[in-house]
């Protein structure tokens, strides 16, 4: 089974989520710069959003440069997660205007969490397939980042019930922790400058 | 003739009609949690729907590497495939809010069906092209779950004008039926854990 | 420079532009069958300009098979047939509610002859980079059905003023022209049936 | 790493931000010539913003075509750019129906300035990769069409606070220069016809 044309589809549902969610940066009514205002958050939420698929498809590009074999498991578990990618671009609609509202950061939250439990899945799928031994496993390791991800988004969820805004900084510190690129999969695959054509 | 091009071409096309059926999912006019309750049947509907376009890529995928020809009468076939496709999102939308109304469930049955029909075509003809002993040819064997869909679908739409709901539960028991990769194609390509660079 | 990203740039707009013309088709207020019926005339408009834009790529695809070179000018001619293409769902959503008015039907003709202009363009540029005997030269010889297609154009639009269906009627018919495969490059290219893997 | 779906991704993403962009040509209320006319300065705002994502394209295609490393900084180089080009959809909805208010060709100079700092910021990423004298480094050389267009960009917001409409004859006129295909890379590159398959 080929992961070429898997890696492509997931290329065009990402960058297409990414994408429509300017769709939701609709221009102010007025042409002066204060019309601008209520955009401001709006654009902040969307940076944010923008950020968490940009580092889904980085760590997404890394773990399929270690990957020798799929299956129609593997297949289905990157469904998955591309369904719960989808559903940024909604979350994300209703958090833009409602960032200090309790209901809008638990939803977001939440899709963020089934993001990080649907990409922990298609590890645990890709891993069955591979040896122990297999650059795949050792690029992985202990997956602690993933698992410290699915934890502060719970924290996060149980928070934004006090206080919303806590929440949302620590949805962003769990994005500045993955902006650091991947050194395990990194450092097995030798990626400080490969040759490529 | 080259497939590479119109699988890429096919990828984009299911990949943006996944995505943007979320554009449905318009977030609501409020921000407390009760005012999510009218986006829950959008939700299980774009699920759905989600799935059925997932299903159809899943199957395209598992088709094509069986491929070894295409010529001009399947890329019109398999344009006939993606036109129906493409109007999954518009049923989609009017089956979210509507999800116990007799029209909108057949219309929807209508589109899986036509998506089914279009799919048999592009099979018989890539069977023109193949010999019957032919990689593709075993794999397609007798087709029965291809034929089962239309014919649940039909079912479907008839149960409709008494009863959408019952409709709507055929539906899901025809995504169920296929979310089981196919065993025909994969045993044919010996798929389970095939080594890609 | 390699003609293989110019064709999945040029894919990625071509699909995009197809399928978000489905956004045109609004579900209707109500959930009845008879709430359908604006919506045949949005769908037959639909389906005409997603079989348009099937045939864009069809030839496209046909044409860049026979590509050996391409060039700067090359990349600024297929932008600017990617352009033209893109205006066809602003036509479309115009056209789709309004398919007897003079208006929407010229303006719809503007953009298939403007899109055919580009795609002529597009041709000049690569025969430009290739020998008179060339697979590309051979295989578009004298290029009739192009030439044919914007003269129907150019009359469907004078055709519009006095009998806007009657305008319709001949840019469907150009759409039936060149829904057969063009023999012209198939012929040359041998593609009827060539193994690839 | 490779640098294939970097640019499978690249292409995916300016492809829908160009694409959407249409999606502001909503079609007028009425069925006449006269009703099209608030479209005008709309389609020329979508071809400008078309023309500066078709040049980004371009130069992006070139500069990849030299480069032979990448790193995780590539990576999110390139990310800030599709994050700076992805803005172009939300600057020109509101660009397009405002075009003499400073406002808003403020915030269109501000996203184009954007693109060209985030530009400039994947070129130096790639630069710390390559050899100094590499063909991308010699290819990019001292990059003085890439610095006058971030100087024009500042001008041009300035001169926007005065007159607006000179502001975009500047944006214009940065348009026009890279039009012109860039030597700089071609030349080192070849381009003037490269066989391939």
């Amino acid at each position: 089974m080929s992961k070429g044309r898997l890696e492509a589809f997931s290329d065009a549902v990402i960058a297409i989520a990414m994408t429509i969610m300017v769709l939701n940066l609709r221009p102010p009514a007025g042409h002066g710069f204060s019309d601008l205002r209520p955009l401001l958050p709006k654009l902040l939420v969307y940076a944010l959003s923008f950020t968490f698929l940009a580092i889904y498809w980085n760590n997404h590009h890394h773990l399929m440069q270690a990957v020798e074999h799929i299956d129609g498991r593997v297949l289905w578990a990157n469904m998955g997660l591309l369904f719960a990618l989808s559903l940024t671009p909604a979350a994300t609609a209703w958090l833009g205007p409602n960032a200090s509202s309790t209901a809008p950061v638990i939803v977001y939250g939440l899709v963020l969490l089934l993001s990080a439990v649907a990409y922990f899945l298609l590890v645990r799928a890709l891993l069955r397939l591979h040896q122990p031994g297999s650059r795949l496993a050792v690029a992985i390791g202990r997956d602690w980042k993933g698992k410290f991800s699915a934890v502060a988004y719970v924290v996060g969820i149980g928070v934004a019930f006090l206080e919303p805004w806590a929440a949302l900084a620590i949805y962003i510190g769990v994005a500045v922790v993955w902006l650091v690129p991947d050194p395990r999969i990194s450092r097995v695959m030798g990626d400080g400058g490969v040759a490529e054509t």
